[in-house]
């Protein structure tokens, strides 16, 4: 019995990694006003048909439930945050600042740095447009991965905007399908052969030297960029942007600035991507609210690549991954007259939130030195026939001390540098 | 676009409450020495034909991938952590202590405390077995239940072992289907009308009475629970539990010790429930593995209302919720010059954790005052003409200060009482 391809088990060590990356995040996120909310996993088809784009909707995890619906496993969560802020838009405080953390779908081949299940990080700005909103949503970005320990050196920001496309296009007199066409081929550029992207260039009409060369340019200058390069100069951010006029983002539902995080060897994928959507909240509810909104999204995946491959920077979450499995306290049965007396102290310590351990059958005191040691405990205490006196030993200098139990509590207290050792239970 | 029907969107203030909670329960499980793991979404439909029971698999999600692969959206956990388990039983520290947070789905009728998506606390306890282990179990889940403000007067434990139906049938020399259709009727007592349990009964060969007056007959005294009470009472968690006959819980994969959370007044579902299920590891591996196993699953949508029926006693998760929504420093920028430094500071700030909000746009002052307030913001800083002066103003008494901005991180680490301001972007 396996998982099924592309799919992933997380054991503790791996998993405390990516707990104190989202607790991070979150914490990231709510420092620049941002509030988490939560969509299910399961969507109608028709949320993404139309909405996502045609590269999404080719790689839904969809099926038809017993009503005869049909539902989709959600590839992202963008359509269902645009729902949720059409259906309260007029309730909702604005600008609206969510953000997420949750499970997607994307049926494609497994391959590195891509399962069909991952995480996602989503942030979304709802009811505010221009340079500020935008600088907002790419400063928000390089927070989020500032926190987890890269620095310039480590990642850039791709900037672009799709009216840069939009003014390469005016006059042409090209039909709206050439424009699609044409994003969607400068999307695929350099992640697929160079003659199948002439190719396409071609079919909608565009020569491809022309639009190669468009890219090529400086543009940093270009006036477009004009308001967002003075907002990102005032939060300090330049040196983490490229405008770079390849980036167009697959997706879509985007109208105006579109980023990706990528990093700065250029060996991974992108770590994060999004823009400017101000059509897809009147889109989806059908002209009922309307309001400007931009976002991205972080999935875990090449994050966490990136965080094994340099283990240094990543030291902050790596010490609190640490953190959140060790254990502090082991109480040492030394003889079995004592258990009673080590359950309650266990109960309490736990209940008070200090991580206690002890051996739930009868094992030799040597034995369970060795489990206090392998937990990363701290302290032991050990029980035996001097009850109601114990000892504590100090882990790490082998140090003990005799107490009367009586005085254990606020003593491991002490020891832990817990300001209060608080038992709600007791109280 | 709504969502389908049985699955549910989480607005900022009830995401929060469900965050407070997984963040307390987790603390809690960590404090017992769990350690969390994730699993897919996703599982082949084999991982719960046959395992799980009929009556999960008859509420299966279930479709074929475009491999032809039967798959299904998971309806629990457990044996997606026992293939974990058996998948590295020989490295794996034991006894292996885990928890887990997720969604599950159930393709059941949406009703009062039952959605198709919810969310589970799972614990197991692999690689012992016996009466301490078990105690083990119920006393994590009774301290899951008071860790978020209940106590015994709101909840209890209703314990049996499914020993005790073994017992009940020795020597009535009835094939094995009898027992399963037994425990299958038990299950579904007070669940389905009496006459349709009787019909059950008697098919499966039991006097419908002599069932009832077993189930009836105080069994506390019993010595299959002898252990289990002796644990339970060294615990102190006496007056937590009932033990009760008829709970033998609807898994199939049960075989000792089963238990499950309901509120003292009857009113709702049961809030948790569990048990000790030694076979499923060995089953699933194909025998490659074999270790004891007991574990249990709380949802989310029960306890909710149990905690938004009883205000109180859930104060601490409440505040805690308050808490992850409110914001601290709002900056209102009362002169648009001194923007760019109100910027600035702004990303210094929020760097630091400090949850730090402005106007994207050029507003009236009072209005950014207004909008200090609804965001829950402690203090304001004034931006003007008189830069590089700023005044902070306390929300709550409406006391100014005026001081130099070089000395304005200092003391907004003074005033909201953060130890050290740490800014790990200035270092």
């Amino acid at each position: 019995m396996k998982t099924l391809p592309g799919f992933r088990d997380f054991y503790p060590e791996e998993q405390a990694r990516r707990r104190a990356l989202f607790e991070r995040w979150a914490e990231v996120a709510r420092a620049h006003g941002f509030a988490e909310i939560d969509a299910p996993t399961v969507e109608p088809l028709d949320l993404y048909r139309k909405k996502s784009g045609d590269e999404l909707v080719g790689q839904l995890f969809s099926f038809t439930d017993r009503g005869e619906r049909e539902i989709a496993l959600r590839p992202e969560l963008t359509p269902s945050a645009a729902r949720m802020v059409a259906a309260k838009h007029r309730e909702l405080r604005r600008p609206i600042r969510w953000f997420s953390l949750g499970s997607f779908f994307r049926l494609e081949r497994p391959q590195r740095g891509r399962s069909r299940e991952f995480c996602q990080f989503n942030c979304d700005l709802f009811g505010i447009s221009g340079a500020a909103a935008d600088a907002e949503m790419v400063g928000l970005l390089i927070a989020l991965l500032r926190a987890v320990g890269l620095g310039p050196q480590d990642f850039a920001v791709r900037l672009s905007d799709r009216s840069v496309w939009n003014q390469f296009v005016a006059g042409a007199a090209l039909p709206e399908e050439s424009t699609v066409a044409l994003l969607q081929a400068v999307d695929k550029l350099g992640r697929e052969p160079a003659e199948r992207t002439d190719a396409r260039l071609l079919a909608a009409g565009f020569e491809p030297e022309r639009v190669r060369s468009f890219i090529d340019e400086p543009c940093e200058n270009d006036p477009i960029f004009s308001d967002l390069r003075r907002e990102l100069d005032q939060r300090r951010l330049t040196e983490f942007i490229t405008f770079d006029r390849s980036v167009v983002r697959g997706l879509a539902y985007y109208t105006g600035v579109v980023f990706e995080a990528f990093d700065r060897k250029g060996e991974l994928r992108a770590i994060a991507g999004g823009g400017r959507y101000d059509g897809l909240v009147a889109k989806i509810s059908d002209g009922a609210a309307d309001l400007p909104a931009a976002g991205f999204a972080i999935g875990d995946v090449v994050i966490m690549e990136l965080i094994e491959a340099k283990a240094l920077p990543a030291a902050s979450i790596q010490r609190r991954a640490d953190q959140l499995l060790a254990g502090q306290v082991f109480l040492v049965i030394a003889d079995e007259i004592a258990r009673p007396h080590a359950l309650r102290i266990a109960s309490d310590l736990r209940a008070a939130g200090v991580r206690t351990d002890f051996a739930l059958g009868s094992e030799k005191v040597t034995r369970q030195f060795q489990a206090a040691e392998q937990a990363g405990c701290s302290l032991a205490v050990v029980f035996g026939a001097e009850w109601p006196r114990v000892k504590i030993k100090l882990m790490a200098t082998r140090e003990e001390i005799e107490i009367e139990a009586s005085a254990l509590y606020e003593r491991i207290g002490d020891l832990l540098k817990i300001r209060r050792l608080e038992n709600p239970n007791l109280q």
